[in-house]
């Protein structure tokens, strides 16, 4: 944990220059459209310590995997979006010497990142070894108008000297994939030109042979006057730049602007890349940088009109919350059905893949209830697209009759992920995907989803799970026998409650399904494709009848897994502070005999399926489990936060709220450095729209259970529900709800029923026996 | 499996030539004399499917971990002993084309490993692609006598012309490390000379910085006359050679000798190992072939004399172990105490390191019988020697107070291993090296060793078992969590029977040690150094009260560990060949939810510790075990035959001697062309001296238990046992003793004691109520 932002409203700042958290700044930093992302890198050459990072959603390497020992049924690759032509640099030269703010005595320096506009702003004045002193102010988007739109402008002001500026605009394809596991190199040059006008360069990564070609083309202005200064230029291999001179005045600011088309070929075909491009940048540039940011920065007013949290008197909450929004919006629009959200967006390249069971289990709820309804359908397509694949890994793994084990991490439906107890393991992700689908039509009310993929995908996991657990001759139960938990902290357990609970749910789901579906005329060909018999039902309600679930009758909690009360249980409190992190602290047989746990897994089942639990139930179990739990996982708080608001433990709800919203923003897991926590995000949302507010479906209606942290005066968000468009505001007394559309929607608050008529705002009292209207 | 070689009583034989299965005899006959060894590859260039390997004992080199994530705790090195220079090659031309089995029309091959004398043969007649047909023989042996001394005479007569044939006799640095990690060269160049007459080449590990020097000097001759024909000197990176051309008559036969001295840094001071390996290489040269060879297979007839094993009307189980005890003898002869047993000995690069718990377990109890008392003595103190190292270990995954993990697997005492379920987690290494410890005084008496050595690794490892076991609360026990068992095929197991076995033993153990020791005057300074504090035997015996052993009241077994009986327990006689191996045929987590064995892991503890059970719990056990047991580890059939001859199950012990005694001759497990399994043939060894004969220890002194399978007539073998040389027969009616000793030995046969007078003579009947005198 490293506090070294600056607390504001709507924007990120450092202030003073921090080399120790470079990294960590360049994730925190970060800016992207769903499109493209970039790192917060310096544009002039930095030999201090940084993580280059410029990424192009889509376009991946099948890295060959490295193990230790090899197992049956490890993949053979890792996909990976990586690192790709570093499109922004420029380098600079003051009088000969080249400006590197590492070996610079630095007098000022800010970093900004403008959430309402969505720019990245940075200034410095430093003087270099040769004693020259300059001021550079650099602003730098990527639009969210223009998808394949860079932009940079980039000033440089001489403050003791008249003298020659050099400017270096390049594009370096020559960069380092930090992830790679051999060291190998992923790209190779394709085809480049540089010239005075415009610049491009085309790379290909090796193996999936994705092009991708990047021009640009720059000016440099004194006072807005355009100058034309001595011009050369520049080709090494994967290398295209020109080098301007410029006299310089004492004072006098000179400004590059540097403009980007990026184009590959998951949209275009590679012949036309480099045509494509030149044409992008030739007609950005006729724009100009004005032109464009406006566009750009208009768009994320837009988008903050529609997705704002806006916080009563918490500026630290204020400025977590929009900070989530905006980096999830920045790594996912929901424009393109092939993409998903990588757990690191645009912003490191560890962990590889995009898709872990993240996306379903806290994404998905933030884009069914802020987007267009075809984003959270398209997440869900996404796996449908998948299912094959899904099946072709079970059968790797010895299942058949089209079982499908989903992949822990992938991109294009293969397993990436290989290390045994996760990869063979940690099959509670299928749980996610199948839940994912109920929540989804559950919220959205979109049947027909079910009949069209959903009802494919729970046949072949339910099928998994039928052949996942076996029969206990001992337990005269079904049980479930090696597998993880969402609590990496514990491998290969017997009996994980939470993967049982979805076992059970599943089958109970899938059966009610399709006796639903059954009537309906595409279920026949549901039936022949999956080859469906009506007596994998017998067996499936076999299994819900006699499965078992560890649980302690003194305790009165479920348990864990079989076993877990073996361990000695201190709680996390008593834990001496230079123990902590114990994922950076202890050895990893000690953390796995130890009682601590990462992340949310028996509360994980109860905050999926509450209702099936009273509120002392929740409470017991929160009450042993809370305590052990190292929150070590990024996306461990925000389901604490929602449960603990439900079980009106206030404070620990908001502990755990700025937990999940300030987890990057204040290094806390110490990892930012990587790249930023993108999905638990879509956490942090939920723990103040789930949680604070309280908001379900019950019995297809919207509801909602206010609370709010005591140091809150209100809290207002956006919904999108069936149709309906809802501003709701909650203040310690009332719940305020504006209904902007022209549908009329049910509401329950706190169990009342309400009426809310199209366009109209309605107050409602949250004190017992006071009414407002 | 695959059965091809030859059925003979002294040597392995290979007739016609089976190019797939190449790799695997280059296995099997590989050459050794404990100071280095060489695979079966051949002389000449072979372009077909090879493993290259000539290794150095102790010669070794720290490759970089690979893995897929990286654990806290893992170790940062995997010392590997490595290929090094390729001191057999022989190129050979026929006028002008290069002699390459690969490319030939072979027309007889055959291979004999002698192991009477220590020879490896070769001959082969083959026509080239030029229509030129030869025969060529070779033979070849590292010496027993000169231990740096290798030696080739290789033939090549003309079959059906008179023309030019050249010899190409080289020396090669450039070698492959199959084994290497991230694809590196693990040795550099550091000096070389081709001459005419001595050529050398010296090499050096990179980071280790071993270095090896191998000269070579050659003669060629026909009729025994030496031949003067043209040569040139070749000298290329890494490589000398020169080149002999040969004017060949049809018929005649030109022989090469080739000389080489391999001298290391393990032994000389790298400035000096030229000169001593060209000193060395010439008086080698002077001897001539014959005379070494001579002096050479005259150490292996003694060697023999002194270590045979006979087995009557069983060529099978004769030929076996006599490869067994030859291999075994290859691989490690004591005299030097930094070298230990690696699981390949000098066959292959697979698995690394040199010292698994396979030494104290399967080795020490053949080398405590038959070889000269300090041989097994330096085995244990290998272990002691590296007690510091297994401390700052134990220390590191977070114990303390002097607490010792030794490794899974080392060379210089640090772990090298890294997969966690292994290297954190198979701790019951620890109590295997405890055990050898009680084993080698049991049977030889040096109860000095406690004093001087072993009671301080007992104290550390003692102090190790104390902290790694926990208190249930649940239970009421003490418990050990996160375990993996020999049974490999189980990871991260809670309750592992064995190890809770091992732990209690150890600890009962070394309190009585140090109740004996203190009154000893040297005891004092253990307890200085170790700073031991006699309330640690408080703690200790209430571990030994209170610990938990996993057992099933129904079934009256062991159980393996927790929740065991959870799982489809189905016997392997009813898996499909074609599922067979599993560790070939299934996916990794299939394997660890299934019930199968790959070795004695409850059955391991009952071998260990059977005086605590009566006859009818170790035949429950076994047959609950033993047939879910895959074998498929090599050590697992030794086991299971010793205890199947205890309990009088004949057939099964016979079974099992087999297979662990032909496990390469017949590549049982389907991996013998990585290199063999050399700790496992001390099992084989043990299976029949403490199997069929029922050799024991009870009451301090030597016993038998006399069975010996149907189909043999008799079986001999030779045991040295406290100054006492016995020479032992076993018949199916008699068991015949012969003291070659002045030591009165006293003798328990099945129980009734015997005394043996020295240099006497005793034939004892095994049929009840008949005397044989």
């Amino acid at each position: 944990m490293n506090k070294f932002i600056k607390l504001n409203e709507w924007s990120i700042i450092e202030e003073g220059f921090h080399p120790e958290n470079n990294k960590v700044s360049e994730s925190i930093f970060s800016i992207g459209n769903g499109y493209m992302g970039q790192r917060a890198n310096f544009e002039e050459r930095y030999s201090g310590n940084s993580l280059q990072g410029s990424y192009i959603g889509g376009v991946y390497y099948p890295d060959k995997t490295r193990v230790g020992w090899w197992k049956n049924g490890y993949p053979e690759y890792f996909a990976k979006i990586i690192n790709s032509t570093n499109w922004i640099g420029i380098d600079i030269k003051i009088e000969g010497e080249t400006f590197d703010l590492n070996n610079c005595t630095i007098h000022e320096f800010r970093r900004e990142l403008n959430m309402q506009d969505g720019a990245l702003l940075r200034s410095a004045t430093a003087s270099l070894s040769n004693g020259k002193k300059i001021k550079i102010e650099s602003k730098r988007f990527v639009s969210l108008v223009e998808k394949d739109l860079g932009s940079i402008e980039y000033a440089v002001t001489p403050l003791n000297f008249n003298g020659i500026i050099e400017f270096e605009p390049y594009l370096d394809g020559g960069i380092i994939n930090s992830d790679s596991n051999y060291d190998e190199t992923f790209w190779i040059e394709i085809d480049k030109k540089a010239t005075t006008k415009i610049s491009y360069l085309q790379t290909q990564t090796r193996k999936t042979k994705f092009d991708v070609c990047v021009a640009m083309k720059c000016t440099l202005t004194e006072d807005g006057n355009l100058l034309n200064p001595e011009t050369s230029i520049i080709e090494n291999l994967n290398y295209v730049a020109y080098n301007i001179k410029a006299q310089a005045a004492q004072g006098k600011k000179l400004v590059l602007h540097k403009y980007v088309a990026v184009e590959s070929s998951m949209h275009h075909k590679s012949n036309d890349l480099v045509s494509i491009a030149e044409k992008r940048v030739s007609g950005f540039f006729n724009k100009g940088f004005s032109t464009l940011f406006k566009a750009h920065s208009n768009a994320w007013h837009n988008k903050w009109q529609e997705s704002d949290i806006k916080i009563g008197a918490d500026l630290e909450a204020q400025q977590a919350i929009r900070y989530n929004i905006f980096q999830l919006y920045q790594t996912y629009t929901g424009d393109n059905e092939t993409l998903n959200i990588g757990p690191k967006g645009f912003t490191g390249e560890k962990y590889g893949g995009v898709t872990y069971w993240d996306t379903e289990a806290y994404c998905l709820p933030f884009y069914m209830r802020t987007a267009k309804p075809n984003v959270a359908r398209n997440l869900l397509k996404y796996r449908y697209n998948h299912l094959q694949k899904a099946q072709d890994n079970a059968q790797k793994l010895g299942f058949n009759h089209g079982a499908a084990l989903f992949p822990m991490v992938t991109i294009n439906g293969e397993e990436c992920h290989n290390e045994w107890e996760i990869t063979f393991e940690e099959i509670h992700r299928n749980g996610a995907i199948a839940y994912a689908i109920h929540n989804y039509i559950r919220y959205t009310g979109d049947t027909d989803y079910m009949i069209e993929y959903g009802l494919e995908v729970l046949i072949a996991i339910s099928r998994f799970w039928e052949q996942r657990v076996n029969w206990s001759q001992s337990k005269q139960k079904y049980v479930l026998l090696g597998v993880t938990g969402p609590n990496e902290y514990e491998n290969n357990v017997n009996n994980n409650w939470y993967t049982l609970k979805l076992i059970e749910w599943t089958l109970r789901y899938t059966i009610k399904q399709i006796e639903s579906a059954s009537t309906l005329k595409d279920f026949e060909s549901i039936v022949s494709k999956t080859e469906f018999d009506y007596k994998e039902i017998d067996k499936w309600e076999d299994i819900i009848s006699n499965i078992y679930f560890p649980t302690d009758e003194n305790l009165q909690i479920f348990l864990q897994q079989d076993g877990f009360l073996d361990k000695e249980l201190i709680p996390v409190s008593k834990l001496d502070t230079i123990e902590r992190p114990i994922h950076e602290k202890w050895s990893w047989d000690r953390i796995l005999r130890s009682c601590y746990i990462k992340q949310a897994d028996v509360l994980q089942g109860i905050y999926m399926f509450e209702e099936e639990f009273d509120h002392n139930t929740i409470k017991r179990n929160f009450e042993f489990y809370e305590p052990l739990t190292v929150h070590e996982s990024s996306l461990s708080p925000c389901i604490h936060s929602i449960l603990a608001s439900k079980i009106g433990m206030k404070e620990k709800a908001y502990e755990m709220y700025l937990r999940t919203a300030r987890l990057d923003l204040d290094n806390i897991n110490n990892d930012t450095d990587d790249g930023l926590h993108i999905t638990s995000m879509g956490g942090t949302w939920m723990s103040i729209v789930e949680g604070f507010a309280g908001l379900r479906i019950e019995d297809d209606q919207l509801s909602f259970y206010p609370t709010i942290p005591d140091k809150w005066t209100y809290f207002e968000f956006i919904i999108l529900f069936r149709g309906a468009k809802l501003e709701i505001r909650i203040e310690p007394k009332i719940i305020q709800i504006q209904n902007h559309s022209n549908v009329p929607i049910n509401l329950l608050i706190n169990n009342n029923i309400n009426l809310l008529s199209p366009k109209s705002e309605t107050i409602i009292s949250l004190i017992e026996n006071e009414t407002v209207s």
